[in-house]
């Protein structure tokens, strides 16, 4: 099978896991059920459980093991996305080309559907499906990871961060603790947990580490890119954001050109850290090369 | 030692322990760590934390190995009162004699704050402290059980149907959802971590279970007498918000004296359910009486 089919397929087998693991649609109260459901299943590229379960692999884990965990990734990054669209926030009428949450279900039910995924991610990380497949002290280290990687050490701090610096001259140090904690944190314990569940061997872990930095900052140095170069129709959603908001991004301080040679060096970087892996690391390599490639 | 002073001692302890795990106020980005910190120190009960420790105590825990998991659940129920004081939810101006958190931090970083102490009580519930403390097993039972409680199925389903309620007739067994859910849910797994973390006994568990959820609805039932009883300098909030929104309340339905009545109901099962303990139950029959008799 090519590495193309095989991510799909991994994709796939994570939109049906993503279902399995949320309560039903229908389950009452109805509303919320359905809001922490309607942006998650509008098409996700899925980069974080992906992460998680190809670095799981490489190092000895299985797919169908790491599947929960892997899920609890994609529930915390779909929480955030909610509430950053959130008029309070970023105010975004679309995402992934439908309403957004806020639009579609009203304020209210779009804060608690955000709240809603955040707490069932760590409901997943430790349901008994999960308890049954790896040893519970390897469980609460990775808990306590997934936490701080969201927390206002991490997402949320970057988050916080992004949000006052709009409209203001910002230095690339500053932009660059935006980007590694408001993207690169969830990205690399996305990879870290793959490694500690698939039962990395210390070194192995330290190796992916590198490797998810590199990737997770690429990933949003990408994301800058795309809000000025990309199209409407593959993003789903308006480019021209930051612009129009005077975020600081990579390409307003750089360049455009310069900004896309960083990106290409960390990508370079993260294939170097796979090294060590030799053949075995070709699907995560691939990962990392369409995190730049991509349209959307 | 009287048990006033007792507990008093133990929310001294709670007090210092929540500024001690929680990050710094100086901490960049310091927005979001102040106001993760404002409606936390502004004199709150601390019943949850209370009703783990001393439930931990009676079964033969010790307070100081409980005391971190007993300030997650602190920092859970914070964080629901600052996502249900926005404009969007409750849209409530004061809370315990104070400006709420979006009144004075603005709505975007009250949104984030409350993320942030959601996700900080997962953290500390899988800290360092915590996993020298107790077998990882029971640990991650405890995160499943604080997740279930805390989430759709739970506090925040409870929350949903309070609001979509408002304005409606609603019947007494969605009233007893609302209740047990928003508000019975956690002061339930509050009690239920104490058991299981103090090492409670299976038939232990079972019977502080049952107090747990008589403590848990007479709460509430007193809550929403105080919201039309209570005075203002007492309540640190504004009393008549239940009735200006139309809420749905047990004295609404069922009158002030049978709610009243209803609630000592609950408070003698919660003595009752303790009977197996003997003396050794008395700090929590203390405590259970004071959920009724409190004026705030």
């Amino acid at each position: 099978m090519n590495l193309k089919a095989y991510l799909e397929e991994i994709k796939n087998l994570v939109d049906a896991s993503l279902d399995q693991y949320l309560p039903p649609a229908e389950k009452f109260p109805k509303s919320v059920h359905q809001a922490m459901r309607h942006i998650l299943f509008a098409g996700g590229k899925r980069v974080r459980p992906i992460l998680a379960l190809s670095a799981g692999e490489m190092v000895g884990g299985t797919i169908n093991s790491i599947l929960p965990c892997a899920c609890a990734l994609e529930f915390i990054h779909t929480y955030s996305l909610i509430h950053d669209d959130l008029p309070a926030m970023d105010n975004d009428d679309y995402r992934r080309g439908i309403l957004t949450t806020h639009k579609k279900f009203g304020e209210a039910i779009a804060i608690l559907a955000g709240d809603a995924l955040l707490t069932e991610a760590f409901r997943l990380l430790s349901c008994e499906k999960v308890t049954k497949s790896f040893p519970p002290k390897v469980l609460i280290e990775v808990i306590n990871e997934v936490a701080l990687a969201a927390g206002s050490g991490g997402m949320i701090g970057g988050q916080v961060v992004d949000m006052e610096s709009e409209g203001r001259e910002i230095d690339l140090p500053l932009l660059e603790y935006i980007h590694t904690h408001k993207t690169g944190a969830l990205i690399l314990v996305s990879v870290r947990m793959g490694a500690k569940l698939g039962g990395g061997k210390a070194e192995e872990i330290e190796a992916l580490t590198k490797y998810g930095e590199s990737v997770g900052l690429a990933f949003q140095i990408t994301d800058d890119l795309l809000n000025i170069e990309g199209k409407k129709e593959e993003l789903g959603k308006n480019p021209g954001t930051d612009a129009a908001k005077s975020k600081a991004t990579y390409p307003q301080l750089l360049g455009l050109s310069e900004s896309k040679r960083r990106a290409e060096d960390l990508i370079s970087s993260a294939h170097i850290a796979l090294e060590p892996f030799g053949p075995k690391a070709e699907t995560l390599k691939e990962i990392a090369n369409f995190i730049i490639s991509r349209r959307y």
